[in-house]
């Protein structure tokens, strides 16, 4: 069930069986010479509706812009600064929290995200403990590139050039999502480079084409496919243990 | 061109021959008995990708969720406050900006969103007009059902409640762009109720099923598909007379 | 009765009777050649005194300053950032909401305000929303040249040059209630263009004096008398009506 | 010269010829049985008004909502946060600069709008500290009642009972500017008590009819008039003294 | 007590005979040629913690960054913006209400951070005043050096040249708490200048090596030791009265 | 060097030689039944005034409280807000930029500090990311339990109930940086439960001792030196290839 799919009764009628609910979160911005600036959005967001359609829970919408200043040196970027992503983060989760919903669990995209989400969750239970009076939801995350059984798929797939930025294994969820998107761009060098950046104008000193670490010309509709379903199996599993835990 | 489906280098050659973009901006909000909670988002994104693909400019990510509070009552709705707005569309703003994009065109779907689309506008022009110097970008929303030509279309369809909030045109734009989600819901009364509303709990007493003056029971993808065609036209002329203007 | 020069037993006694007030809101902006610097200010205050005065309901304060960046570029304007109007104003209402007022009745004189005035009725609404108690208060706002009857008058005395910026109403109305600050000026051209603008920069270069669309050399005490006896007759009933909707 | 009487080229003119600006600022508060609610923001109003007239000096609007949390008790007070005050003063003050002004002098009629007059200074002058570069205004604020030779007047018409909040003083100054507000009320105690406060609760609850130590059945019109008197010779001085040194 | 030093267990027990806790609060701020950076929180910390190990009352951490804007021409000083402080100290305050203190005393020793600690106070009891509640805790504050009876001791220690910043007293009270960190300065001139300030440009301009007023070669470890006996001693008194008032 | 106890030409003179600074961080909160509540601010701000002390370079005031809102439901525990804490830092690391250091570390003590850091390094560098500047510094944290070599200290000196909150390493270091405040309590169970927590009110559900994981009643003064030296030799190399990197 995708929300923003559904009318306000199917919604009403949903929480009388589930107080979960699965939000895509991910990032809008460049992932090197062939990878999609939606990729950070898109692979969360794939992998939670096929997840969602399969096993019943319902999916929010995306939250698709993020933390990704380090890339506004590279066009089609865009970036919330990591205040305005708390602020946007707990408007959701207040409104969620009205209606119900008690287990919230971001599946993410993007790890330029993790810090903000974080301190998102530690700033909306704040009130709570403030308060002394116990908070009535619980708040998780998951990069989806970790969940159980998923690395190990795509190790196997891309043994070289994964990477870390504009991975292999990322492009290629998004190919599987979006075929008519695939993009054939030959690599130079090969592989990406390693290593750290700052600001906007350092990281695009250090990783002119964007990419670090990897090799994304290996990506495949296919390979993606893999991927995806990979990600699907363990989604499930962990959000009906999350669900059902305080249900 | 969808940006969130574009590689960066993409952006970078778009902007060589343009400065514009098209945004859709809208809410996750209820739209009664049988429209989608994503009704304001989807119908200016359904509009916008159409006209960008067709006219050959740059369509942006979607805001899909905006100002709601009143719909709280309503399962599904989800809201930001309204000064959470502000801080996200300006960092929406400045990081497209920072790429050279002169001309921001907010495609809006939600009426509830104007007065912090206008509030918005005035923030991010203020620190220029504390400056004294010249802001180099032009920001303009319009509401898709407000494109010349749009609500005669409507009126002709629907010359009966179309109504002013969960309107038989709307839903017909969501049916057209997601038949898979066509719900078929008797409606009590025929037509909804007129009147005003402050907060989630007035809202919901005097508009128990959501819509405001409608009967969105009429709305048909057929239907949906003639507004898009009308306003589809309407949004390239006046994207494009935008972006020529300062280009 | 005007809030600030009553003593606190006053307004005690006044809530007993009615739990309703009007608060003239405008702007401290230029108002070209000769129209001042307070007019936008000054027209709802004048309005709302005479006939609180006649009618026995309270004026508060007048909110003196709004969103004005757009005319920074004109010595003498004074502006809040949206954001900063929008808490100034929150804080102005739960102040009232504190002492029993339930009907708080905004009277705006100034068009650039709109948008923010919108914004921050959703922001105040927004808590109530969130936590499912009803409201107690109920917001509203009207601009004065839109109370019923109040441009007939105007389009009566001014057939042409009445415009939309700097006014030959609204210059008339404040020389009616400041007939020592009448300014003989002579207006080049005799009507002023009329257009669009972004920041203070793009305003100023379009609109050199300041006017858009008018010729306020018309303006006198006498036409203003008129506009403000329709005003006043207006804005009683329709507050009356307001404060006893839910008195 | 009072701004909000100017048109825009009068204040260009000014401008030629000085840089410096007195603001009114002042609380919209309880002043006791007979004392207005405005009466802090009346008395700087009152005598900056003369003062500019008499000197030629520019008077900016009142800035006539403080920090009054503390007198929310009593109905009709109306108090802006200290954060939101700051943010208030701070846009007023941009603007100013914005046009040129470089000293902006408040007259303060309100103590409880010291601390935060003095914290919005700090904050207003920490950019151009954190940037290194030399800020080009000067920020000054004055209590009226601290004005060289007041304090002796108002001991010399009040040997007793001048009080501390709702002084004889400041209910007589009002008095002289707006006599038709004069009220006639027994005090009881003749004299109020003397004490601290922390909330509006706390107030109340040691102050019951809102003054302290002070007995305001004293003030009239005529006393009202010879502060004033001293206290606009004592402003002129000061604030041309002000104006002049980095003119 | 030292709340740092505590467990736990040892502050819940504490807090069976007494709600009162003492904060020092300070700044890190230039203190002239031979005064250390972290005067301002050092001499509070000093004071603060041997009164409390003598009476046996709480000493929580210390605030050590406070408004020091105007210090910022000098390396090493560290500010806050006011609204910055503002924040940090309701966060301080909120927390220790919510273990059940109920007074809270301040110990500052920078008269910098003054109005910006009045605020704070002022937007911390806000929120009880607006709605009506009696606030649980109170608030103070109190300048070390006007403790009853340490400025007669300074002033008997220091005839001429104690100054009004880098001031031989509070030199003197840091190099008694750390007599490793005495540093022997030749001051030229002997005396600072007196005078007033804006930014941190302006400050050093007027204030070469950034003392205004003071001659603080003069301060030694064992004048340090009687000024901080005098001020230990008044500070017993005055938290214990303070304490016990609604204890 | 400590900056608190530098005079300021002292660290002019400091930043011709190197422009690095390492700045302790931590937390104010409960650690257990014999932990300090200092502990998390006690450990970074120990091995970082060694390390300074022994390698000659700048360690800047403690940043003493920090994000525990989790902990409030034990006594003693002093938290910001994450916003708090984000806006407090950037004033720091403004303060420090503005006297030329580029290379700031902080040298953090408190896990649930990591995320609101990387959020704040985030929110820092997003300035020029915007303006397309390049950032002028660097900003670097570092658990010190991650230092190199730490770890394996840790575990030899406690195979068993070393756990991850109130462990017994960070008791250890500051008994052995405070031995004075070494606690004789008995613990039970012998080790505390691992788990997850959200607020305050069920993270005392799941640890009623504050305990997580650990036996910390195996910590001494002894242990703690062995941690602090291998820290400290860590933190030399670190910091010196840090600030040598950009000098």
């Amino acid at each position: 069930m995708q929300l923003h799919l559904c009318a306000w009764p199917e919604v009403e009628t949903y929480l009388k069986r589930s107080k979960g609910i699965v939000i895509p979160i991910g990032s809008t911005e460049q992932h090197g010479p062939n990878g999609l600036l939606g990729t950070d959005a898109l692979c969360p967001e794939i992998i939670a509706r096929e997840a969602g359609e399969e096993a019943g829970f319902l999916v929010g919408p995306t939250f698709n812009v993020g933390c990704a200043q380090h890339h506004l040196a590279f066009p089609g970027t865009i970036t919330l600064r990591p205040s305005t992503m708390m602020a946007a983060m707990e408007d959701w989760i207040d409104s969620l929290v009205r209606h119900g919903f008690r287990q919230i669990y971001f599946l993410n995209g993007h790890g330029g995200n993790i810090g903000t989400i974080q301190a998102t969750f530690a700033e909306s239970y704040a009130p709570w403990s403030f308060d002394a009076d116990p908070c009535p939801y619980t708040l998780k995350f998951r990069n989806w590139w970790e969940l159980p059984g998923v690395m190990d798929v795509c190790k196997q797939l891309f043994p070289t050039g994964d990477g870390s930025h504009a991975t292999a294994s990322e492009v290629a969820v998004t190919y599987y999502g979006y075929p008519q998107a695939v993009k054939d761009v030959s690599m130079s060098p090969k592989i990406a480079p390693e290593g750290d950046f700052t600001d906007a104008a350092d990281y695009r000193r250090n990783f002119p084409d964007g990419r670090i670490g990897s090799d994304p010309s290996q990506a495949t509709p296919e390979k993606g496919a893999k991927i995806v379903a990979a990600a699907k199996k363990a989604l499930i599993k962990e959000a009906q243990a999350f669900f059902g835990a305080k249900g």
